[in-house]
């Protein structure tokens, strides 16, 4: 059990060779899962692939067809390898072209005649999607059927998701409230284990802490109130009972 | 074109609920990511899933049959959500036990008396795996087929793929020449696009900054030094002939 109830479920697919390479360290995935568990969605499973067509055909086929929401981040620039777009649209069989609500968005903010060919690549959006719009640097995201189409460079993604978040229904919201005990996980995890048995609708993580002394981080997560204070009870009373001296607890907001 | 040769192929799956959720900022792919690239190994897909034993008897599948090595993060503690042990066993129907070599390593570490049944479960490893040392906090990983089971813990994680290390052959190391030129990326684009169907054995990326003025990071990769200096070489002249003033350059050590 996740605890995630009824929540709309969600994927992403994050484009991008220099992720790969570790040249740079990917901020948009750790974005997007504190969004989405605001929002009240559940992402379920992040990939990162390649730059490559295929690659992306197949990712966006499978999750979009496993999922409420796909979310895409990188390869919507002016380059060469630049393809999402058209690989999103072939995994639809969409057709493709400059769109002139996108080309007039881009005309608006070049300069005169510094909008080339290449630039106006970023117009080319799949018949029957919806834009998302971009205040940073203009040049759109779009939405094709379940799939929102963002860009790679965190401060436009960040930007692209509050555009399209009015688009975003969330159900109810995930709980979560934090327990930090001076216990060796190993210590917790029997009957942690027979606590989790018992509370079917609410997860429980146990995340070892070794600054600050050795101890464990206990995350009780649940869309149903009652039931994840139900959960936190048995999880304090064991801590209690295991001889913790103190228990710092981080309630839901 | 990716350029990387005849690198062995490897991916990633990171298990845990907590990236997903948004609560922890996962390092380990890209600490993998780095190190992959400097011993010659090419990283090409990541997948985060959660702590859901389908999932990962479905990636493992999926992945191990595609790539050289998988290596997985995360799920390998001593608790009731620590399953990725079992979930990879599963995977390729071997049977998974206590084994006396890994419990042997846990029997040494802990007081006479704390080695436990959750504990123990850390013992548990499938027939015919070979153990991933762990000089942090002992409970070993392994290496079961070309899939190479990890802990989820960053300073974990990382000693134990330096444990790993030399049971990793690379192929010829990823050559990387970086080129920051103060242009847009969207001129440099059109001519980048032609510079690189040209130079098939290099992979061009092209990133833009914004902070300390406007321009782009043209990045340069390949295992052929021969090709990386020709594809170099061109988009150095390239940048010269739009005008750039300067060209600051971070050639392969």
């Amino acid at each position: 059990m996740d605890g995630s109830g009824t929540q709309p479920r969600a994927a992403m697919i994050v484009i991008g060779d220099e992720v790969l390479s570790g040249r740079t360290r990917d901020a948009n995935m750790w974005h997007l899962a504190k969004r989405l568990t605001e929002i009240g969605i559940s992402l379920r499973e992040v990939r990162v692939i390649a730059d490559d067509r295929d690659a992306i055909v197949d990712a966006v086929r499978t999750l979009s067809g496993a999922h409420d929401h796909v979310f895409t981040s990188g390869g919507i620039g002016p380059t060469h390898d630049d393809i999402t777009a058209d690989a999103v649209a072939a995994a639809f069989g969409a057709p493709i072209g400059i769109r002139d609500d996108a080309r007039a968005i881009l005309e608006a903010y070049y300069e005169p005649g510094a909008l080339n060919d290449a630039r106006l690549r970023m117009a080319r959006i799949p018949e029957g999607a919806e834009l998302i719009l971009n205040p940073v640097s203009q040049a759109p995201g779009f939405t094709l059927r379940n799939v929102h189409v963002m860009a790679g460079v965190p401060a436009i993604f960040e930007a692209m998701l509050d555009s399209l978040r009015p688009r975003l229904a969330g159900g109810p919201p995930m709980l979560s409230h934090a327990l930090r005990a001076p216990l060796p996980e190993g210590e917790i995890s029997g009957p942690l284990g027979e606590i989790a048995a018992a509370h079917p609708g609410v997860s429980f993580g146990s995340y070892p802490f070794f600054r600050g002394g050795l101890g464990t981080t206990l995350v009780a997560r649940s869309t149903d109130r009652a039931a994840l204070e139900a959960g936190v009870a048995a999880v304090r009373a064991m801590c209690l009972a295991l001889g913790a001296a103190e228990v710092q607890e981080t309630p839901p907001a």
